[in-house]
């Protein structure tokens, strides 16, 4: 099929897999006439929902990730939403490989017609997957997708990524975490919303609980934040199913809560501040090394201060000098 | 003493503690006067010594950074070093309260003449502990301390930075650390030329051993780097001193192997262009925020992409293309 955004787009709206599949990889790609054809089928997508609920999943290799999301997923069918998934993996752009893994261990969410499930790209600088993830999931909400988890490996830079994609970040944790976990403990508490211990089943279910109870002691210490939320703490069975209910209300009332008085538009608006930022940020420092008119210049003044003959702190200095000046002129202009 | 950058560092050679920290304090400082005076000082201090060894601390919390570097740094002094030791710490401007704390325990090293130790400047963002770190150090440097330590806390990005600073990077352990700490192990894994297991003493002295071996094999499985370094791993007690002379010879057999074939040259020459870039980096951010023929725009900015009246893509782009065409424009002119 030869491209047309709104034939695709209501070739996907029909539930066509195949043109979604293509969609996506549009999206994922970054060959510029990719980008453009991505860019016009975002524009048909149309604005972003706010009936659209954004779960960020997130926790350590292992934890059950993926098991509890095809579980969950299917409870959100049965309640009448339509399922889509999403991987973030940051670790795949650093070792080449992905944490994740590039096939989904979804087993029936995969299956189902009415979810979509997206494996991890298997490449790309985080910031990149950052773009790809955003651009996926509007394009997945302009089809109709009003569920949309997104999956990441809890490490690095992924979980406060994650927070600033999504409504609702759902942080995962292994039962009878010791001492050692302190560090991810505090990151967890900077982002979850709702935390869910996993593995609460057979030998497993008492230190689940123990752990449940850990946690719910260390929130308590922080008490409800400024939005009046308290993270609640869930133990939960993939397995056997318990739980699984309490937490998928959980993760439900976080949404309510967010809808309630307008948080969920100020929680988008300040992502898209944030976002705007981010895309400054990286576009200056890609088009810094790769624009025809600069590459040369910069990897003059690479060399030079290598080798120590110009002080980073003075070639620094004068490239901020003159990026700053030439917007302030084209702002100037425009006055 | 009226500031005169040859008069303060002569003192400071001469080793008038006061006036060191009255410099060092200059170069936390972030006020522009301040600034000015730092930088003369840095100049007059001269250029980077390759004669310096940098000496990068890194573990979680409570794992004896400060104990250890004490001892350390006695030996160094005990070897003919003049030794000093700065504190990063990324967590004081998080929190707000440092993690290292603001008082240094290096109950011997601190009061030692032939030493001088800084503790951590209690604020700053993760970019201003690096810069002031970074000067701090070459001040250091151009008054005659030739072994330098910095402490910093393994959390976040404080691993990546302070490799990014020093030389050698010293990873610490406890004993006994447990699956929880696959993920620090990783990190620790990327970053660190040794490692050390702390507490090796009393009750702790078998775990100690026990979690030196797994980390043998860990690193094992890595093989020889590039530059054909293996990082060693010791077992140390900062109180009964049992493997304190190892640790130091393993050190400085790191500094060794870098200085022998001009690794020592191409590693700070590295540092000094991810400096540059860097400082591009935070510059551009801040120019953009704070600038006075810029903030209003950009605030306006910021309110139509928080409102949804303009695209984050679009705004970043025009942003983006008028910075560059104006560096463009101003290389362009002197070529």
């Amino acid at each position: 099929m030869t491209f047309d955004a709104g034939t695709w787009l209501s070739a996907m709206r029909r539930g066509d897999r195949a043109t979604i599949g293509r969609a996506l990889s549009l999206v994922e790609s970054t060959r510029p006439e990719d980008r453009a054809r991505a860019r016009a089928l975002l524009d048909a997508a149309g604005p972003e929902r706010t009936d659209v609920h954004r779960i960020g999943v997130t926790g350590p290799p292992g934890v059950g990730k993926s098991t509890l999301i095809d579980v969950l997923g299917m409870r959100l069918l049965d309640r009448g939403h339509k399922v889509a998934v999403l991987a973030v993996d940051p670790s795949s752009e650093r070792s080449g490989g992905s944490i994740l893994g590039d096939k989904t261990r979804m087993t029936r969410l995969g299956k189902d017609p009415r979810a979509f499930v997206r494996p991890s790209p298997s490449r790309g600088a985080l910031g990149g997957v950052a773009r790809r993830t955003r651009d996926a999931m509007r394009l997945l909400e302009g089809i109709g997708y009003d569920r949309i988890f997104v999956e990441t490996v809890g490490v690095g830079q992924s979980e406060t990524l994650v927070a600033q994609l999504t409504d609702t970040v759902l942080g995962l944790l292994s039962p009878g975490v010791g001492d050692g976990l302190q560090g991810v403990k505090r990151g967890l508490l900077e982002w979850v919303d709702v935390v869910a211990v996993t593995h609460a089943d057979g030998a497993m279910r008492g230190a689940a609980q123990r752990t449940r109870r850990e946690f719910r002691a260390a929130l308590g210490l922080f008490g409800a934040r400024d939005d009046g939320w308290i993270p609640p703490v869930c133990a939960v069975s993939a397995v056997e199913g318990d739980g699984v209910d309490e937490l998928c209300d959980r993760i439900e009332a976080h949404f309510e809560h967010l809808v309630g008085e307008g948080r969920l538009e100020a929680r988008r608006a300040e992502q898209r501040v944030r976002w705007m930022w981010h895309l400054i940020e990286s576009g200056l420092l890609a088009g810094l090394r790769g624009r025809p008119g600069l590459a040369a210049r910069v990897a003059a003044w690479e060399r030079a201060v290598g080798q120590g003959e110009e002080a980073p702190e003075t070639v620094a200095e004068s490239v901020v000098e003159a990026c700053l000046e030439g917007l302030e002129r084209s702002v100037g202009s425009d006055t």
